[in-house]
C-alpha cells in the first residue's frame, strides 16, 4: 500500500527531529480514517524519562486526542520494530494496525527478540506490516550511532 | 525484609488513591537509599492514556525527580506483577531490584505469562522479590472487579 510509505516517510520526519535534538532518532506516527491524529520522537534525553519512545509518546498523544484510553481503529506507523515496553501499550491501546521500518534485532518485541505483538495469550491482536522504508528508517539510527561512536573517540 | 512490607503498605495506600477514584487499584512506589522519590496510581480512565500504569508514572516521575532517564540504584514497588509494558520499561529506566506483590496469571510478565523481566536476551539484570502482602494486594483488586459486575447487572 502505497500510502503505508507516505504515513511511515512522516515518522521517518520525526526521526529526523529527534537526531537534530541529539535523541536516538526514532518517529511514530497514528493514523486514523486517513487522518494523522498524533505524531511524535524519541524524547528520552529531554525529559529525563526513559519511557518516552516515539510510540509511547505517540500513544499518550493520542488518546487525548481521541478522549479514550482505547485507540480503536487506529494504525500506529513507527521507523522502527516497537521494544516490549511499546510493543506492551500497543496492545493497551487496543491498536488495530502496526506498521514498522526494520526489524530490531536487540530489542525488537514484534517476532525478532520477544513475541509480545500477536502472541497467543494476549486478547487482542494486531495486524502487522514491517520492512517499510526499512534501509532510510535504519540509516538514519546508524548514521547516529556511527557519530557517537567517532565523538566519543575524540573526546577519549 | 520488613522495610519489603513497609514500603508496599504505602504502594497499597497509592492502589487505592486509585480504587476512590474508580481506576484499577493498583499503586506503585519507586524508593533510593531509604527515600520515596516517586509514588503514583493508575490513572488510565482519568488521563485517557492506555500508558498511565502506576509502575509508568511512578518511573516518569522518579526520571524527572533525578535529572536522569537511568534510576540506577532505585527499587521499585508495585500492587501487581507488572505487564509487558511495565517490566520493558522497568529495564530502560535500568531499575535496579522490583518488589511486587501477587503475580499476575493473565498480563504478568515477570514469569507469569511472559518473562520480560531477567530473561536473557536482556543487558539488564533486576532483582526480584515477589508476593509481598500479596492478599492485601490481590483483595483490592477483586473487591474493585466485584463491584464493577454487580453494578454492570443492576444497569443491564
Amino acid at each position: 500500500m502505497k500510502k503505508d510509505e507516505y504515513f511511515m516517510r512522516l515518522a521517518l520526519k520525526e526521526a529526523k527531529k529527534a537526531y537534530v535534538k541529539d535523541e536516538v532518532p526514532i518517529g511514530a506516527i497514528i493514523v486514523k480514517n486517513g487522518k494523522i491524529i498524533a505524531k511524535a520522537h524519541n524524547l528520552i534525553k529531554k525529559l529525563k524519562d526513559p519511557t518516552a519512545h516515539a510510540e509511547i509518546l505517540a500513544i499518550k498523544k493520542a488518546g487525548k486526542i481521541l478522549g479514550n484510553e482505547r485507540l480503536i481503529g487506529t494504525t500506529l506507523y513507527t521507523t522502527l520494530e516497537p521494544c516490549a515496553m511499546c510493543a506492551g501499550a500497543i496492545i493497551l491501546a487496543r491498536i488495530d494496525r502496526l506498521v514498522f521500518g526494520p526489524q530490531d534485532l536487540k530489542t525488537g518485541a514484534c517476532g525478532s527478540v520477544f513475541k509480545i505483538i500477536n502472541n497467543k495469550k494476549n486478547n487482542h491482536k494486531v495486524k502487522v506490516r514491517k520492512n517499510i522504508l526499512k534501509e532510510e528508517c535504519a540509516d538514519i539510527i546508524k548514521k547516529f550511532f556511527r557519530e557517537k561512536r567517532e565523538k566519543s573517540q575524540i573526546i577519549f
